[in-house]
């Protein structure tokens, strides 16, 4: 049941291989090696899991594998640990064709593709994403980078993998919390360009959650489709790629203010999705029924529909950072209906403050 | 006498301007500007010449105009440094349509060009480079980055700007030991890829010495025309590009080992290219006469031609480090001749040696 899609970015397309047991599949990665040396990144969490399972087979093929094992979770990805994987890749002489694998979540692939993107001014790289998270949403596209202590993801480079391989199986050893976390983000694809798919993860909502192998594949197949649609379309987003980012204005604000790796990623998101909804709906761009459905689908996935009460200041101040504003003016996504999300500054001042009035 | 050229890299194509009184047309920046702020990086000796000239008509214009003075000298192309421009451009709430302007040297250009490259993913930049080495090589090609402890640029990314202006009346305030080291590059174009350029750099190096404005502007004409030829044909170093590096393997040898800053780039590389010529000499590549002449020219430019005594040791292992190391082998740029430099692994392990004996 393997799948593959291209990313098509000119020069900079790449393949993503989806299925079960890919991580075995050692050829798909030596055929994109320019040299005999890797330098894998991996977490304390995922390397016992699978490090071995990747590098075994490549040193059998003659490839110096340099392993790179960072502590686990979302307060890491700053400017500190981004050193310590170039004194590691300095100190094995690692070269501007040595290939960086980024094994693991969200957090080591926007590592291990930002220190790849900037050591020696850029080496290749490939992402083997571990977390429903990271497979269905930050390996694919090339954003790469780290968070700065006043904003997520202050820093960073556009940068494409070579390949990115998606092995659904690592699925299995993923907490529930991750796995909703993760779910989140392919509802998004539902909720902003693909109502069909809405529908579809509606009927199957229960399958996913229990990791059914067709379904889950199906899953991430779709959201990858759809996140490589919008990403060939606008690689630097300059415009349509601001999609990808309903619920994540209000969301970034929700992880930055209650310390990030608190609320996960996904969870933020949901919540920060439902914000986004029903700014929509007192805008009169999406109906009530739709809002319900949206409640529900993200219910039936364990997520959080209520964002934390940090005040409307706080909020308006967190928000204000966001990499969306210009010319000082803040834009949102928003939904007019399921399947259809729009970015805009021509938000209704009065309802967008109506909205964090009840986070207070 | 103004002077305006391209650098043909597709969509990422730019202008340079070169002549005298240029910091003054402030329509060039203008007509550049993607919103009403710039955050304009400068150093403490800089500033006090140059940056007022440049927004007070930016000002007058209704431009916003953030203001970033850094330490002055190469030790502070470092993170540290780095970090305090992410934190002014987060603090003056700078934006993905806020153009950086760097207006300096060298480590200026680099710092300002990689910050420029990773703030929010990466946001316009124009250089204004007011040293002679920075007008003629690192305000043009795009290479931006940072040192590490362990080496030279080994942090950085490939960035074009969107104008270079090179204003040439800004090299009368340069110390002389600064002009003789960006002549060291000038020198280089000749020596890599323009015969006829050597020769009439041979006749015409007084009056360059002596900043006529015809001949430097001459010079810096014919230098960015080389450079730029170089970058559009290879804009990511994958072949060609590595002649401009000429010199600097041997010279960022020097570098690092007497501590950045102490010997001038320019220094080193002349130095540098003097122990490549050597080489080449040893190799039967060059002739004795064709090395008087190398010498002869770099000593009217007031440049060092005897390499420090560090010993063949230190010699290699910190050429090891070199980021033109190729599947651990080390990479050369030698001389067939004046006007024609070669890229080579095929180099002669014992001449090397011979030639690194004479700086123990």
């Amino acid at each position: 049941m393997k799948q593959v899609l291209n990313v098509a970015l000119a020069e900079r397309s790449y393949p993503i291989h989806i299925g079960a047991g890919l991580l075995a599949q050692t050829d798909l990665l030596l055929q994109h090696l320019l040299n005999k040396q890797v330098a894998i990144v991996s977490n304390t969490t995922v390397a016992p899991l699978y490090l071995e399972k990747v590098t075994q087979p490549l040193r059998a093929a003659g490839i110096q594998v340099v392993e790179i094992i960072l502590p686990d979770g979302e307060k890491y990805k700053n400017s500190e640990t981004l050193n310590t994987i170039y004194d590691a890749l300095i100190a094995a002489r690692c070269e501007r064709n040595t290939t960086m694998i980024a094994l693991g979540g969200g957090v080591v692939g926007d590592l291990t593709g930002y220190a790849a993107a900037t050591y020696l001014r850029g080496v290749p790289f490939i992402q083997i994403p571990t977390t429903l998270l990271s497979q269905v949403d930050s390996s694919v596209g090339g954003k790469t980078g780290i968070n700065h202590p006043q904003g997520k993801n202050m820093i960073g480079a556009f940068y494409q993998p070579k390949l990115v391989l998606i092995d659904t199986d690592s699925l299995h050893t993923l907490p529930a919390r991750e796995l909703s976390a993760g779910v989140a983000e392919v509802i998004k694809y539902g909720l902003i360009r693909d109502s069909d798919f809405f529908n579809w993860l509606e009927s199957n909502m229960t399958q996913l959650m229990a990791l059914d192998e067709a379904v889950v594949t199906e899953a991430v197949h779709r959201s990858c489709q759809n996140k490589a649609a919008v990403v060939a379309a606008d690689e630097k987003e300059a415009g349509e790629r601001a999609l990808l980012n309903l619920g994540h204005t209000f969301g970034h604000a929700i992880e930055n203010a209650m310390g990030y790796g608190v609320w996960l990623h996904g969870e933020a998101v949901a919540a920060g999705t439902m914000m986004a909804a029903e700014l929509s709906l007192r805008m009169g761009w999406l109906q009530a029924d739709e809002v319900s459905r949206m409640k529900a689908i993200f219910e039936a996935a364990k997520l959080p529909v209520t964002p934390p009460a940090l005040g409307a200041d706080k909020y308006l101040a967190l928000m204000g950072l966001d990499k969306k504003v210009q010319n000082g003016k803040m834009r949102f996504v928003l939904q007019k209906g399921i399947g259809q999300s729009v970015v805009t500054g021509e938000y209704d001042v009065k309802a967008l403050n109506a909205v964090l009035a009840h986070y207070e």
